[in-house]
């Protein structure tokens, strides 16, 4: 076994599948958000970021970077310890009281990111639970995957956002059995919502417990940014909900929220939890100020909605290949994995605008695309240099302008067996 | 099923057992290290922490601090995005940069924990090499024992530094067969040291891969604070090592270290590390400032070593049962879980020191332990107080003295037969 040609045979077939990817290293300016400095190189040039998770830009207000530095300069930039080993700060104890009180629960949970709050809370009930059966949709993030996976229970998967497949599966099922029903609101790729009150209908009907995943949502939806659940008055009809601190609320970390006695299982017995070092209290400091702010400011989540319709309108109205979604993400189709890099590439080359390629595994092959995530500082004066400059990549590439030309099927096919689960990358 | 009811007795069982966590709220202060406020209902009082993680009190370095500020001030909040998509910020790229220097290695990833570091390296490493078998120390972390179990590969367990059981399951092993061997260079609940010169000698004579984790090392030992592998001058005979940002160095976040190609293989295969949002650029500007300072000023190092013996030595010679320990940590035995809650209570309540208690399953039953880490910043004066307290607590429970004493058997069998591993948290 020679180890580093191993390792290095294992790149050059990302290269050969065109897999390869580089990360674009990026400074962001406080102040000019959504502009950054990218570092290419020798090269450093500013441009526009049209891809961020920071959905309203609350990383860079004044309260939330103030929040972060206050708290950093009095209580110093870590935390120390594990939650249990001298490491649970003032700071996170009250964001841990803001989100229960977010979501309209008698408790909260965080977690160092959305990932292990997906992992770790999904593994751990399904683990606790005896002989659980858990229900997943065909299209949930990679780490309600992993998590389901670690618990070692029963799956079935339901085809997404289908309510007939879901009851069918639950229907089959032992109505005493133990059983966890994992989705997502807002699936991020499409920007597709998931049909909650059915969903929470059907728990009732079939005894089963509810697990959502609204990271897409906080902060963006609802009358204090509780999400989906909270926009639909459904919050109270699911079990658990669960969300992040690093995309509506532009810091980092993730939680759950739920009744005190989930909370408490989870926090007593997910390992994921229990033996990490917790969140800095200038991270919980910070997650506390935006969330604060955006339960008594809508002002944000308009402006966010606004630009995003904004951006749908005037792209379509240039014929741009502009995929259906029913919330702020705009996808538009590619459809070829080499034209989707190419495309990125020129854009952020030749226009100065940056918006990753989203290739297989993160989407199905033959729907690779551009993922456009308007926030409310992409003003209408940014929607315009952004069709122009997408207009001239299409037309220079070749690329299908209508959504319904059939994409084209990619023909390699990976070599190296290893599972890279889909979404969210 | 009832779920309500379920989750409840689940925590009613643990409980019974006495093994129901109450994380203490703490408020650090900034310029009184290792005075912190602890909150418990209505009252707030300044305590000593003589349980921390921050190792060197880097948490509190001005120079730490000020880059987090300055980072957030011109960088905003959260990075506002994964790695792949906008959220490789410039500072991280930096901190990659000064880990791989730290080490000696080709090329550094940043994690946002160690425990996510140490679970996606090892396995996708271990999944990705063809038919690899891991050996791994009994003792290994919670985090390291979940990248076995879920790289899918065969594991053998060697017994805790034992290099001739290593050599045994090695040499049974075929010898063109991919063997990864994972131990730790610090063992965080007894404070011993593998022998990793052994280690790296049967790893070069049966082919195999090694992987250490240096988590309680980095930052305290070696002339730039590059662990237990600079200090013995061994770190290029270890193909990967891990180390964490958040005790020696003070902040958070975890990273690996090696060739570039087997890093590149990592940041392109582990889900972990893909799908989850990078750290924030305060956080890796702060953490480059500690690796930067602890690099060029060893003055932490030594006053680290100097209180830990001064506190080994009074502790000592009062008569309290300090267990063997090589490093930085004091271990004093108990050896029964109710007595260890007890002391911990009493020397919290009564003489404001703040020692949390490590019980089954962190540590093995009849060795519960109270686990002391004194920092440059407790000073002789603290630490008379320590011993004092220690004595009037040893003497008012009756907990024997002599480290000799057989430690009493706990008698509570667990009920709940979910697997929380061993080790740190």
């Amino acid at each position: 076994m020679n180890y580093q040609r191993f390792f290095s045979e294992a790149i050059d077939q990302l290269h050969a599948e065109r897999r390869y990817r580089v990360f674009a290293d990026l400074e962001r300016i406080v102040g000019a958000f959504p502009r950054a400095i990218w570092r290419s190189g020798e090269q450093a040039r500013e441009i526009t970021v049209w891809c961020s998770n920071d959905y309203l830009g609350m990383g860079q207000h004044e309260r939330v970077i103030s929040a972060m530095q206050e708290a950093a300069g009095s209580m110093g930039a870590g935390a120390g310890g594990t939650r249990n080993i001298s490491g649970t700060n003032h700071p996170l104890v009250e964001l841990e009281t803001e989100l229960a009180d977010l979501h309209g629960k008698e408790a909260g949970l965080v977690f160092t990111s959305g990932f292990i709050s997906n992992e770790a809370s999904i593994s751990t009930i399904a683990r606790l639970l005896p002989n659980c059966l858990v229900l997943s949709d065909e299209l949930n993030h990679a780490s309600m995957i992993e998590g389901v996976r670690r618990s070692g229970a029963e799956k079935k998967i339901f085809r997404h956002n289908d309510v007939g497949h879901l009851e069918s599966l639950l229907k089959e099922a032992d109505h005493s059995r133990a059983k966890l029903i994992v989705f997502e609101s807002v699936y991020s790729m499409d920007g597709d919502i998931a049909p909650i009150e059915a969903i929470a209908d059907l728990a009732d009907k079939y005894n089963a417990m509810t697990y959502i995943d609204e990271v897409h949502a906080v902060g963006m939806y609802g009358a204090r940014g509780g999400g989906i659940t909270e926009r639909d008055g459904l919050a109270h009809r699911i079990d658990v909900i669960e969300g992040t601190l690093a995309k509506g609320f532009g810091v980092i970390g993730g939680y759950i929220t739920g009744s005190s006695a989930v909370i408490d299982a989870v926090r007593s017995y997910a390992s994921g939890f229990i033996f990490t070092t917790a969140l800095p209290p200038a991270i919980a400091a910070a997650a506390t100020a935006s969330i604060r702010h955006l339960k008594s400011s809508s002002v944000e989540r308009d402006a966010q909605k606004r630009q995003a319709q904004q951006t749908k309108d005037k792209l379509l109205a240039a014929g741009l290949p502009v995929m259906p979604s029913q919330t702020h993400i705009v996808p538009l189709l590619v459809g070829d994995p080499e034209l989707c890099k190419q495309a990125s590439d020129r854009l952020l080359e030749r226009h100065g605008i940056y918006i990753q390629p989203i290739n297989y595994p993160t989407v199905p092959r033959g729907t690779e695309r551009l993922r456009i995530t308007p926030t409310p500082f992409h003003h209408d004066g940014l929607i315009e240099t952004l069709r122009d400059a997408l207009l001239e990549t299409w037309e220079t590439l070749g690329i299908p302008f209508k959504e319904a030309d059939q994409p084209q099927q990619a023909k390699s096919e990976r070599v190296v067996s290893l599972l890279v689960p889909k979404s969210g990358g």
